[in-house]
């Protein structure tokens, strides 16, 4: 029926099953996306508050779109990142947020743990949207949802995951979501962006694109993130775009049905190129679109809802 | 039945009939308005999302409070400017939102043209609320309902729009869609503030404001932007307002029922005295609230709702 | 049935039949909260503006989660401090959202009397929730729900309120509160931070912590604005936090079964410290719990809904 856990803070701690309903849940509600009337009563009289401490427009608009999907009231909490330094702890938020009887609290936020701290203090379930550079479950979610919608499956396929791994809960979230899945996962990038502890997470490292795609079914390209530039992780945007740069010239050295994908927002030019990024192969809208599906799908699983209409 | 077009862009546009549909849709979305119970089903399992670039709280707050009393789900999305120049283009941010299934989109956008460009992309409908200084249809067409409720009729009229046409989306629109309905449109204002092609608009152009309104039927103040006097556009407030402020004294020189409009917000003491903006014929509140009615018609008309309760 | 009155500006204003009425009404809202499904009908149909001048995050959420499990349509207009010397005035603003025909505005201004000029523009009624240093009414009947639900009464027992009484809402609408249901209040904290016409509000003045609570059955501590620093009412932190932080050593002076309330958010080990904060008769989270239920019988019985459910 529903999950058997209260939240979902990484893919790390996600099993072959739960994945699987996730996903299985997740298809049927991405048939209530396609009808006239976008709306089922599962979740009328729940209560979904969505607590960012960091700026999204993309994750925090699909989740609240998810929750009045399914009739939930959709409560946006945005704390500038001024006031946490000077304001209440997390634990004291989260504390005040539970006492108003939320049955979801979604989280993002800058400290990786964050969302596993506040799921201890909560009886009401967290949903981890993004904390640090650690996990980013709902993205993994979305991403194995597309990949299977359009290859029909996952074990054995292959991805290549580009960028800047180091800093990335998106790459991480993949990278335990794929091996689970069956996937094999190998990473590419400069080695400045290559965490120190990237062995043990049993995937194969490349510094050279064209060798890291080659016979890949999916390339992942991360987004890179300009102000690290100042932290001189990488010399040049140009630098960056000509190495690992995702451009129609470099694809020739992938197979011929392989699917591009992208959390988004993309900078176009620096890490995908716009013929690529608005390419046939390009799965970044449907990634987006699917969002929505995996996130309703999360919602009702972890709220446990009723009839799903 | 409904409007025969997927956008609603600018008054430039929009045949009489369409103009005429929609202002009869807006009296009886009024009715609703005057209930006890304010909410039709008209709208139930649509999404509505206002994308808004620029800061505003009366456009998006009547765009919100429309889809509700239609039942429709209603996301914001605010970019602040700055983030607009580093962040992702207006076209990646409308493929993504799309992506995302709404029925319609409202947009703000400082740059002329912005409303267009994301109509193009999306199968969504657009709705333009304010792009640069080029249109404001849904403010043009409140406008109208606005004189026809207290005139009983738009042709034939005579307006004058007083004060920076040149950098007036509600000027302009209103220049279209009053011509559309058969009435004269003359605009008055400092030579700095009129459009070098303003004789292409078929208004009549005064820079004596006491002559501009002497037969009118509508005199319509423009808000003054405080921050043009950075661009030397006027001398000084007191000097602009001394000129093309309308005081009681200088309404004298009006017909005795002639209606007074402005789109707020207005800056009391400067292109409008206190005792104009709430006096008899000062129609400012009205306008707000004719205002809702016209976009809940709007939303109603393009989203190609059922039953309107 | 309803409030005979159309605003809820002060705790002064309210008799005790209306406190009581209120706080009836807030024990039957709360049972809606420990439901599965958190949703009543009874104000279907009816708009609240949450008119926010000032940033809040616990006052807003309270409001908006009240509002939304009424059914109500709850639009949130937040106007940033900086964007209030340029723009309209309060009083321009208050009437054009009157014209988008709201029910209930709930106004959280800077300046102490702002929402009695807001109520006195509008037909709306009209909540403070807070104007500068005057009243926040809903959070003293909060307080008073809380402590007659642990207590069984409210008349004959003893409040201490702790800390910067000058400059608290809080502090101000309690002391009315309190007294006019027949509670003895008094208020301990540095001379600095006790306005100079306090006789005259009928409490007992205290400058030393000990003393003030140690007979008291309810220890109120405030906030302290820790800005307020900058302007000299205190030599340091650690001097303030010395003399009047409630610590579990100081604790011991009180009665065994004293409660201890916080409007929070609080500063742990400043004001109060983490063991008394989080020990067992603390209900700072029981206030933010009963913050619900009281503002959904303030909008039940202002906006005169029908059937509770």
């Amino acid at each position: 029926m529903g999950l058997a856990r209260k939240d979902l803070l990484g893919m790390r701690e996600l099993t072959i099953d739960e994945i699987r309903l996730i996903l299985d849940t997740a298809e049927s509600m991405k048939e209530v996306a396609g009808r006239d009337i976008k709306k089922v009563p599962a979740l009328r009289g729940k209560t979904l508050i969505n607590l960012f401490y960091e700026p999204s427009t993309r994750t925090r608009t699909s989740f609240e779109i998810a929750g009045k999907w399914l009739s939930a009231d959709v409560i946006n909490v945005s704390t500038p990142s001024s006031s946490v330094a000077k304001g209440e702890s997390l634990k004291d938020t989260g504390l005040t947020l539970q006492a108003m009887h939320p049955d979801i609290v979604v989280l993002r936020h800058p400290a990786s743990g964050a969302a596993e701290l506040l799921a201890r203090q909560l009886t009401a379930s967290v949903i981890n949207a993004g904390d640090g550079a650690h996990e980013h479950p709902s993205q993994a979610l979305l991403d194995l949802f597309t990949i299977r919608e359009k290859k029909g499956r996952l074990e054995g396929l292959k991805a290549a995951i580009v960028g800047d791994i180091t800093h990335s809960r998106v790459a991480r979230s993949n990278i335990h979501g794929m091996q689970r899945m069956g996937m094999e996962v190998r990473v590419a990038g400069p080695r400045t962006m290559m965490p120190c502890f990237i062995d043990r997470l049993g995937v194969e490292v490349f510094t050279d694109l064209e060798r890291a795609i080659a016979d890949v079914d999916v390339i992942m390209m991360l987004r890179l993130q300009l102000e690290r530039q100042q932290a001189s992780l990488f010399p040049s945007l140009r630098e960056y775009s000509r190495l690992f740069g995702l451009t129609l010239e470099r694809l020739k050295a992938a197979k011929s049905d392989v699917l591009i994908m992208h959390p988004g927002p993309i900078n176009r030019g620096v890490e995908i190129a716009p013929e690529v990024a608005d390419g046939p192969y390009s799965l970044i809208l449907n990634q987006v679109e699917n969002g929505v599906a995996v996130r309703m799908a999360l919602l009702y699983l972890l709220a446990g809802g009723g009839q799903a209409g």
